[in-house]
């Protein structure tokens, strides 16, 4: 797998532990997504005023669960842009400890450009395209 | 996809929704937990001691948004064993509107036989191929 | 404690245990979060369209608890109104066994008059004042 | 209100955010957690092995709520310990606005002293006495 441009760090907080004593399945999700939103708001495309604003929607959403995750360990998540279609693009993911940076989970999601005021999707806005392209240096 | 013969339901929870007014995508993989532990509870393979006997780790989640989930929108999420493997296993699920079971969202999970006092991997056990093998009519 | 004349059930979820294997602390705010609105949609005081015409805002939360909460214990939350204010009111919950009826935990919140849209707090509306003195019985 | 010797810092995730756009009440208790077990940590009282040896179980919480808490907004919870009685104590938590210092809410939670793994209740262990006793100059 590639390298990441942009990481952001997570604190594992004891609410997100389950009984068996380790970060519940389901918080994966919401590390990945608190990357994403941070990506999206750091390379300016969206300038965190309304949430409705945000213009893209998950379609799928994936995790491959490599070691599970404890208390007290120090976590990034890397995010890329690794896809830009149409009216998709799709978002890769690699949550690592940050001590030595080995892989503890690795994930991608599918977004659709999204009107959330018309309640439609859209094709993908030219600035989020121009930008992302930049950025990752994606053909 | 063919039906399921398992279906759990599950209450939408404010606490759920998020700033676009509806089920937040982590929450999928919430609401497919439960089904799969019911479901596993429900078939004997699990008596409810402790956690750390639940004998399987998930090593693979995907799920798939088909329309966003709304406060106050009965649900229920079909679960089945779709595949026995040696050491691992598939389950798929739906979670679907159940007032006209429409399909809201499709997922999958993979799990493997795991000791969590030991921390290693199993064979799956044979108590749980037959049963699943039995109950799914697998082949 | 007076009886209530409210209750709503509640599936206890494994995404709310935390790692001593009983409900998380934090959940029993989610609990009685849902039973409140439940309450407040029962009783005609919001119709469930937008969440920014709930009318009330939390202005202060308590919980005792009792004793913990079990995966698989079927739960119900007692709700209702004991004051009501010019501009706030007092809700009063108990969370019970729904076997037994006994209280696993007791808790009250402060709910103020508030205005989403314009972001400031309100007397608390003729008709809040008139369902619920007549249905708490309140003089 | 006196001031913290300790403080821990939060970073809202939108997981935490509800459709009313800011922080979800059930989660002050989640930060207030977050920064208690940071403490107990910090100050040697348990030594992060086990969560069946943190040795406190909670009695009693609260919260008032002065300021909603919003997306993007840097936070640290000061944490202390303002009583110490036989068989349990007193923590008081400010939730602020890392950036200006401004409280956003503030609580209080009891704690007992408890034994999980016998599931009774226990003095106040000495070395928790004479540390908190010292760190927080209590008489």
């Amino acid at each position: 797998m590639p390298s990441f441009r942009y990481y952001h760090p997570i604190e594992v907080r004891y609410g997100d532990l389950d009984p068996q004593g380790h970060v519940n399945n389901a918080r994966y999700l919401t590390y990945m997504e608190q990357a994403r939103i941070s990506y999206i708001q750091q390379l300016g495309l969206w300038q965190g005023d309304s949430f409705l604003d945000v213009g893209v929607i998950l379609a799928d959403a994936q995790v491959t669960f490599k070691e599970s995750i404890q208390y007290g360990q120090p976590l990034r998540v890397g995010v890329r842009v690794s896809r830009l279609g149409v009216k998709s693009l799709t978002m890769e993911y690699q949550i690592e400890d940050a001590g030595d940076g080995r892989a503890l989970a690795t994930g991608a999601t599918v977004l659709v450009a999204y009107d959330y005021r018309r309640g439609r999707s859209l094709p993908l806005p030219d600035d989020w395209r121009r930008i992302l392209t930049e950025y990752e240096m994606l053909s």
